[in-house]
């Protein structure tokens, strides 16, 4: 088939090598930089991309979330036919995607939300991916989800917003089983024992119930630093756990362990708290507990 | 009444006072320091302070839970009479309590536990007891229970150890409401707007559905200085804490609040976690996401 | 003064009578009913409620958040003149308010936001009040909140939306202390001890470190169902915890037992959850342990 | 090598077969029932056992945790000679375990702790293994651990009792990620769209960073029952999830979410709670606001 492939950093990258490699017809362009990469055309403005593919067209956006988003589809729609599709690949928030499915649909434009995981190389050699739009027209692209993707790796996952929502779901159980390892290992830390953490992680991968592939994520971050004791604890999120979180309060889930995998992160981001103060500052008035000063 | 009080820290003090205003005659000891006050009499031992008193004797003990208050009872025990009484006044974990109780009963000694609550300024002039022990007994204890207490502000609350017990889950809620209290500030703390906090605490304190006595200590901090600048906030705790954790899951409980308010009082005690490192190593692993370097 | 009273339910009932005993002059109106009242006026509509009142005119809106006070604000802005007042006394999301207030801020007209707590007694007797706005205009109203409040129980907080912020804020710390109490006497009936509840509400009200409005209201429903045998544990909430729960998320602030409250409230809706099935089956593969059967 | 197992429940009948198909000389002794099952010599008692094997022996627990293992091994002892050595692969606290083998090491008996984890289909096929002791004498045993694992899935992790509590933090992370997953699905089964679940486990088990073993086991669970409409969310919990929450408690770890996915299986054994009926009979009291009747 036949591509476009709108923002070209590390997934979108990676993702148009892998369609190269299935024989795919390749067409990239991002705003910021041309790629020193001779094994698919690229294009120096949308328009020029636009020209460059035969109706029916299929672009693929791998661009920031939010506003970039919103400005390069407001950009492409009006240089699109009735019948082009647009597949939104990024980490789109799914009211937005709602949103731009219903109002595209109203132009004749088809458009599928596609939540991928397996990181980079997961984009360039097999990913995971869920994508949701218009039933009929998925059967046109099924093929490049196919051919992306690791075996039995993509999902038709229903009507527009479906695929970024269930991207979003993913994300938050990554957040919770995150949490749950780093926590563990904290308590060995800690503990009386001394324990080899990639050995230990090693071990786990292999026929353990929690045998997945953050453990091996884990393992492999131990046996470059055997205590991590380059690096600092601050845990940076984007923003699928918290959209999470909030559609869980929105449809009354008790999802304790999501939100505090989410909060522990945030917690992580300040060297010293409001709150603690707070604690602190009671406890000395009413029980003449010492405070730490400043 | 006459009473020893063993223990004239800053609690056994206040209390020993306390009770000299309600004309009761006390007999003071402290292993380490001879308080300079004259209006209550002071043992060098407890030897002495047993020979002071009149049988029925009633001794109060004032000491660090845990090793000091089972070693004083060791050495208290053996010098007294039946029908003797010791009242622990401290924060004792209530399983050592049952068990004193038990061992103590088949001496004929008399064991009663009485958690309080309301600071040192509450045992000076008026605290609040919870009391457990023999029912009979307690009468006879009763009148100095009714003195160092507010109006109303004791209760018997049953066999001995229910004391404890009582004091330990009070102090679990007293955890939750701080850390309620605290986190409602740090979010004013990050708002867009701008609050005098003390005003804040302040106007809560007055009618409102969350005035307490907490929210008085609150505004009396934020009075002293006005965004707790000169404070870190670094929350210790005693066991009290704990002990209700480690209760609630003995008994099934699910009390996510009470250990949330514990788990960040020890997050406040490091600066940076191993949990967070194993976290942001993950990220770094799957998804290239940077870490920040020590 | 002269005030016009829009939503006399509960609240804004006993709001107008406390109003009326400081020898305002009220002029009620409520969609729904008339209120069999003699000691203020009632219009039978809004454009009657503007007619009665001389400029510059205050309005108090004491209608449900969201909607209805939406479209309250939509039928009387028309009908204003440059220099009135309208006070949202309601529970509304304080970025409604702060985009209310801008908009009415272009037609002249002064918009300000109330938060009050206190529930209805106070409403009647003496409230606790959080007020929002234009802070020259506030000194014109400033003795109506001094009058409807308890003593020192009004605070003006700064410009419009800060009233509501704080409002919700409160709730949320209400949600998490209410959280923390309930979890004691949980684990307190689960123990092996015997506790009188209504006694122990009483006795940790008089002197302790946990004192509380809360507290009391905890020990007047032990009053009447001494074990609440005839309720069922089912927690419902309004928004304002979401909210709180919400704008944590988006200021990046942890705050783990409000949010916990919050989802406790949620989880005991259900009598069932899907997330304990999964947990239920999985177990069942992995170890063959039982499930149970509906 | 030659071994003696006892207990020959679900784990300790596989491990039995496992290490005859591994061509190991295995005598099972189990003090409920004999085993129809002709692959391995069976006998009647413990002194049978012992006399069955050659010095120094090696025995192998495959029995309940607690008081049943402290039995077996008191029963076992003092039929043992200096350098026999037992391995206890039950789920035994870590505590017992170094307090159990300082005992045992008193008489010149070799005490290992093998901490499992793959469930029955691993102690079969091939198992996770974690095992404490002594270095030395561990050499003896290791083909044993070697032949009854998968691929490098066995570990020595140092001296007695560090076998345990790594198992003991698996089990506290394997709670966290289950509850992770669940979460997840709880939040699909309330959205707007209409996911297939196994189809969803099958996805997310395919190249995606939440792929993992208790992923392919929602995937098995999900295909018996389309919407687990079978069962009730009961979520028991043995005692190691417990565990790792006091141990964290003991080592000042913050642990969140390991500890809320014991809690929330703590709440789903309640149909309802008397927390629930605390906050509502509050909510009642203060606000007026209707309760439910039972």
């Amino acid at each position: 088939m036949e591509i476009g492939i709108i923002g070209l950093g590390k997934m979108g990258l990676n993702l148009a090598l892998n369609l190269v490699d299935h024989n795919h017809k390749v067409v990239g362009y991002d705003s910021h930089a041309t790629i020193e990469e001779s094994d698919f055309s690229q294009v120096s403005s949308i328009e020029e991309m636009v020209k460059e593919l035969t109706a029916p067209r299929t672009f693929w956006l791998m661009v920031p979330a939010g506003e970039i988003t919103e400005s390069v589809i407001a950009h492409l729609t009006p240089l699109l036919e009735e019948g082009d599709s647009i597949i939104d690949g990024g980490n789109s928030n799914y009211k937005d995607t709602v949103r731009r499915a219903a109002t595209l649909k109203e132009q004749g434009i088809y458009f599928f939300d596609c939540g991928t995981s397996g990181g980079t190389a997961g984009a360039r050699h097999g990913i995971c991916s869920m994508i949701g739009g218009d039933a009929e027209k998925f059967k046109t692209i099924e093929p490049l989800l196919k051919d992306i993707s690791v075996e039995d790796g993509y999902l038709y996952t229903g009507e527009a917003g479906s695929g970024h929502f269930l991207k979003m779901i993913h994300n938050g159980i990554e957040y919770g089983m995150m949490q749950s390892i780093a926590e563990g290992f904290d308590i060995l830390n800690k503990s009386q024992f001394d324990f080899d953490y990639e050995k230990v992680a090693g071990v786990w991968n292999n026929g353990s119930i929690i045998s997945s592939y953050l453990m091996e994520m884990t393992k492999n971050a131990f046996s470059k630093d055997a205590k991590l004791d380059s690096i600092k604890g601050v845990m940076n999120s984007s923003g699928e756990g918290k959209w999470t979180v909030e559609t869980a309060l929105d449809l009354n889930v008790p999802a304790p362990v999501i939100t505090l995998s989410l909060m522990m992160r945030y917690r992580s981001l300040e060297d010293d708290t409001f709150a603690g103060k707070v604690v602190a500052a009671q406890r000395n008035e009413f029980g003449g507990h010492a405070v730490e000063k400043k």
